[in-house]
């Protein structure tokens, strides 16, 4: 059986969601989205997905249909209906149906979906490492949508698809300079001169929730971490990088274009500390 | 009654259309579409507008589900069951569900929808003209997809949205340079020292047909347009612009940021030239 989902306000079954064929999240990619991990049945780092959720959608002038006290409860009822207690839940926001053209003045009926899935929880001590390729499709550093996280994902689509196709993991995006930005889905960090990396949000980045937990432990262990731009060459001559994501909390890049890395510094210390954070 | 749509070859009420909560359309704007003015029963221009989205659908990897002839015929044939004779058409392509996530690798299942829409026929010899406000948000002239109709048009709903807010019928998008590239759903044109102008694509222009149409009638005419930056100010200082776009053929600007613009040159012309163009 299909699990169920949560469709502004009710509980259904995927195919009772009646998406309008003039929908502006499938017309226009004019939505945005969260993805949390769940774990013993909440979502993990609720208020910081929040936040970046309902300021992203009050800047790109999305109504705002539904509370954080609401969201958070039909979050934690669908997982346990869907008995994902661990698994990742999605948040999707469309600006819902309108007449046609780009135009969102006339959209008045914004819906929110929030989905669960089943996958397995990440282990401290173990975590994963993946061969990353570097992308074709360029990220844009100017592109003023690069810090919310838009329905607008197909330079994404395209790059991740491209490096599967390549035998790899993840895509390494690089931007317009040629700088290192990210990848498809997760933020990049790396050693270099024995000081821990990542890329500044100048570059094109999206501001990620475990890149975040990840700048703070840093700041509460005094190991302040640099904001600087690096090239797929410098990557590979570093002291080793890793990917932050969601899902996963920490993955090690084993290697880049096909060319391995060096294991990056205490990798599993760094996993454990961002799997076992709290506010 | 509301208008039927075209779905994977089948004629539905847009109710009967069952697009999934895990559409990469809805999620990612993992999709493509055109828009086709309708005249007389017929998609006009439909070789130009097939041919780019055929390019794109193949150069982003999609699928291809319908051929040419297949889909001309289902467009005609919604068109005249919906009385729509004389109105516009959409053709939208998304890749589908598919599982969680950005790659594409396990998405099999595209599908193409088409839509009818009742607009009035542009007239010969009465161009409207439009008041127009540069927009904060900014194209990037890099973005690898600006060349493509892709369903990532969260910036283009933005600047709409934000112009309307200001008075103005549409948003002059600048690039990241401050040059102006085009409208949200226009190419521009301008008059300067007599001779007309268009911006380069290489400045994060999409390829519209009408600016297309526009060239060749030129090359047809001898009176070759040059391919130039401009900024916002240049263009209030020039000797006058237009747009052109599918459903209005060309369109005069009348202002730029509440500035009165002198009317182009020769616009009915244009206008005419345009509306009656054949291959």
């Amino acid at each position: 059986m299909n699990p169920i989902v949560w469709w502004n306000g009710a509980f259904l079954n995927p195919d009772e969601v009646n998406i309008s064929v003039q929908d502006r999240g499938l017309l226009y990619g004019d939505g945005l989205f969260e993805t949390l991990r769940v774990q013993s049945g909440l979502p993990i780092h609720w208020s910081r997905h929040w936040h970046r959720f309902i300021n992203s959608a009050m800047a790109l002038g999305f109504k705002r249909s539904f509370d954080n006290t609401t969201l958070h409860a039909a979050a934690c009822e669908l997982a346990r209906k869907n008995h994902h207690e661990t698994g990742l839940l999605r948040i999707t926001l469309s600006r819902g149906p309108g007449p046609r053209g780009y135009s969102a003045g006339q959209a008045n009926a914004p819906w929110i979906l929030l989905s669960t899935y089943p996958t397995a929880a990440p282990q401290p001590g173990h975590p994963s490492a993946w061969h990353l390729r570097t992308s074709r499709w360029r990220l844009s550093s100017t592109d003023p949508l690069t810090q919310h996280k838009t329905a607008n994902r197909l330079l994404q689509v395209l790059a991740r698809t491209e490096a599967e196709q390549q035998g790899a993991q993840e895509a390494l995006l690089v931007n317009e300079h040629g700088m290192a930005v990210e990848a498809s889905s997760a933020n990049l960090f790396w050693w270099d001169k024995n000081r821990l990396h990542t890329s500044p949000l100048e570059a094109g980045v999206l501001p990620g929730i475990t890149r975040g937990i990840v700048l703070e432990l840093a700041t509460r262990h005094q190991q302040p971490i640099r904001h600087s731009l690096v090239t797929p060459g410098d990557l590979i001559r570093s002291q080793g990088a890793f990917l932050t994501l969601t899902s996963q909390g920490i993955v090690g890049v084993s290697s880049l274009d096909g060319v391995p890395l060096v294991c990056a510094p205490r990798l599993a210390d760094w996993h454990r500390r961002v799997l076992t954070f709290r506010e």
